[in-house]
């Protein structure tokens, strides 16, 4: 066996497969060496891939630090069956050696006696903060920071802070700036380590550190803080309670996080879908059809509105059935055109460039925009039917004014009702994405049939 | 006039009126004073709304390095305004200031006249540096890193690191993370401050620094660094050239940056706008109408396709035009029903979540949700048209028939478009985004038709 195992070996090229075989070989001691070698991040993604069992082995013979790491890396099903496999002393353990921050966002998302069992194996003190932050509403900059941070004193020497630090820091998360606070926990000022570093060591905080320092409120937005991150460059923001003391930090490395989800959340309302918790793949086809079918009914419901107006000009149609013919070109011209608007708006709005006081330059940019791509448009199709489908001029034209006007009012719906949205406090990305198409395909096909019957005299 | 303008203060409550009441006064000192302790972000706000003499006075009375931090944060126009109007030895003040990264950033907007002037007043070093930076190509490693990081050797102490650092330290950008490199500049491994301070002075740094270092090449694509950062939640990432030796660093501050540009790039595409440099307010009419109108016309076009379909079927229309006037509800819905389907897939793709791997169990996927969402809706719209429209049982089972059929159709191109766009090295985005909608319309009338012909007997 241990010859076989040792041949197998050989043959391997891949470090997935080859730590596989080793487990395979019960050779526990060579797959701890090769593991702690490795990024935590990396060593996550193999646990996903080996069966139950030798995940648990794995994390048994890793050392505490880089399980604790690796636990908070690890899909949410994983960390609830690790949980509940290992003894109570090996929870203690593990949660005593992560991030109070990663410990809340796990727990949010554990079924109840997975709580239990880890709360039950905290200390008292721990256990006090974790309920805590647990209470914190979800995406408030509260349930996002985390409490690992350097407070100093601003009567301290950069000697003194220095040794603060070196007797305090290793548990905190980022020590890249530090927070001076008053004897009530008051927020005054912040100095980097990097000025501390570079500082004589006799001089006193309160000198080198800066007063003008941006912080926010625990119960403010997850959105509100990633802007404020964007806006000013920062790494890290400070984050007070009601009284203004300090209470948390949070990191540049969350609102990474925090920007993808919000964009992802933003994309899926504007393609009239209710935002997933979970990733794609993850997720199964009944909660997939729960999040798309909403929308798409209430949609096909409206579409109803299209199917009246046809049927009020029924008698139009039958006397000139290629009317019908352009009714999907002209719908599909409008709705990209109207999309193509609110996407930029929404946009705009959601990185802070675009807001509701600018609704009179978005009117006018989006009428002249309008015109321009509506007569192009509607240019090019008019020598397209006269010279391809010899239409006569009649129907051909009609049809081309049609995609003019289509073309401009599309752009005017498109860009304004996310503002408008905005104005009335709805989520933009929401009424106004999905709602636009069926807006503009109204008022398209009532421009269509009343040109055409003004033109064409059926 | 002194007295006017101090009874003229006391009524102003906001900061910027203040400063702008001040700057009438010409009390420029208290201005400086005032300035000095805001941050640059706000600094360069208020000069955006000031008038351009006024600009340039206040720049020039604020001290060199807060006005090369203010300049960085102002916008392309300004830049170049100020740069033309300010003398050659100003130029230089504010040049030698910059962070080199932020220099270049600059000057890839910046017209020949400008690029000229500034190069032209910089040290030798510094402009053969800008000169290598401009030639990184777009969106590259290299032309986003900095090249103000820290090096340190592996043989130092703790103690020798430190007063390197301390002696270089001051014009770093970042010195949260120290990278070690031997005597050819090759990177041997990283260590960050917080390692260097917790540990003690005599230590080596051989023996503390981490040699299992993630890097990216000059050349790799800022998206692929992106990418890096959010899986393995770095805030520095070491570059190297092609000879492995470390030539720069990029800070997590310009990754929030390009995720933010990347999504926005993303989710034009996928509207059909081809992506644009500015923002929506600075751009004019024509240049926003350049960007919609290729896309439009390709689309408008391609609709023809669902003209000479319902052209076939002209002779089925006349006699019965009802079913007219349910086109748009089906195109509409099996647009939407795709639409849901492609944003999934391309932002699972974009975050990494998805991969063309994935294909089969997305196509099962979509197959299931197109099933449930297609009969909820195929069964909704027949209840709805038997009660409601009165419209008999086989006009009423074509249509919801082809609901049904047009919703799997929308989900499966949908979902398996962006994958094979991906495979065939296309752009998701580009490729599945724009041209689902009228794929799915061509599928959806000819179901309908096909299905008319059977059921109605016309």
């Amino acid at each position: 066996m241990h010859l076989l195992c040792l041949w197998l070996l050989k043959g391997v090229k891949d470090m997935d497969d080859f730590l596989k075989e080793l487990l395979d070989c019960k050779k526990y001691l060579q797959v701890r060496n090769e593991l702690i070698e490795m990024n935590i991040v990396d060593i996550a993604q193999i646990l996903e891939e080996l069966d139950k069992e030798k995940l648990l082995i794995i994390f048994r013979i890793l050392p505490k630090e880089i399980a604790a790491g690796v636990f908070s890396h690890t899909p949410i099903e994983l960390q609830q069956y690790i949980i509940e496999s290992i003894t109570d002393k090996e929870t203690s353990n593990i949660v005593s050696k992560l991030y109070l921050d990663d410990t809340v966002d796990f727990l949010e998302e554990m079924p109840s006696n997975v709580v239990k069992k880890v709360l039950k194996n905290t200390d008292e003190e721990t256990r006090k903060l974790i309920n805590q932050f647990l209470n914190y509403p979800e995406d408030s900059a509260g349930s996002i920071m985390t409490i690992e941070f350097v407070d100093l004193k601003k009567h301290m020497t950069v000697a003194e802070a220095l040794e603060h630090i070196r007797a305090t820091g290793v548990d905190k998360e980022t020590i890249n700036n530090c927070f001076v606070i008053d004897e009530v926990r008051r927020l005054e000022g912040v100095v980097s380590i990097r000025k501390i570093i570079l500082s004589d060591s006799d001089e006193i905080i309160d000198d080198i550190m800066n007063t003008d320092v941006l912080y926010a409120n625990t119960l403010d937005d997850q959105e509100k803080i990633a802007f404020l991150f964007k806006k000013y460059d920062l790494t890290t923001l400070p984050i007070v309670d009601n009284e203004n003391r300090l209470v948390g930090i949070v990191t540049i490395d969350d609102i990474v996080d925090i920007i993808d989800e919000e964009n992802t959340e933003d994309l899926h309302k504007m393609a009239a879908i209710q935002p997933l918790e979970d990733e794609y793949l993850k997720t199964n086809a009944f909660v997939l059809a729960k999040h798309r079918i909403v929308w798409l009914m209430v949609l096909m419901l409206s579409a109803t509105l299209t199917g009246s107006i046809i049927q009020r000009y029924e008698g139009m149609l039958q006397s000139a059935v290629i009317l019908a013919t352009f009714i999907p070109m002209l719908m599909d011209t409008g709705g990209n055109s109207g999309s193509q608007s609110s996407t930029l708006i929404i946009r705009g709005m959601a990185l802070g460039e675009i807001s509701t006081s600018d609704a009179f330059k978005v009117l006018i940019k989006e009428i002249k925009v309008g015109m321009i791509a509506g007569s192009t448009l509607a240019f090019v199709n008019f020598l397209r039917l006269i010279i391809f489908s010899k239409l006569g001029y009649l129907v051909s034209a009609t049809v081309s004014l049609t995609l003019l006007f289509t073309v401009i009012i599309a752009k005017l719906v498109g860009g304004l009702l996310p503002l408008i949205a905005k104005k009335v406090h709805l989520d933009p990305a929401i009424m106004a994405g999905p709602l636009i198409t069926t807006i503009v395909d109204v008022l398209a096909l009532a421009v269509y049939f009343n040109l055409a019957s003004r033109f064409l005299a059926i």
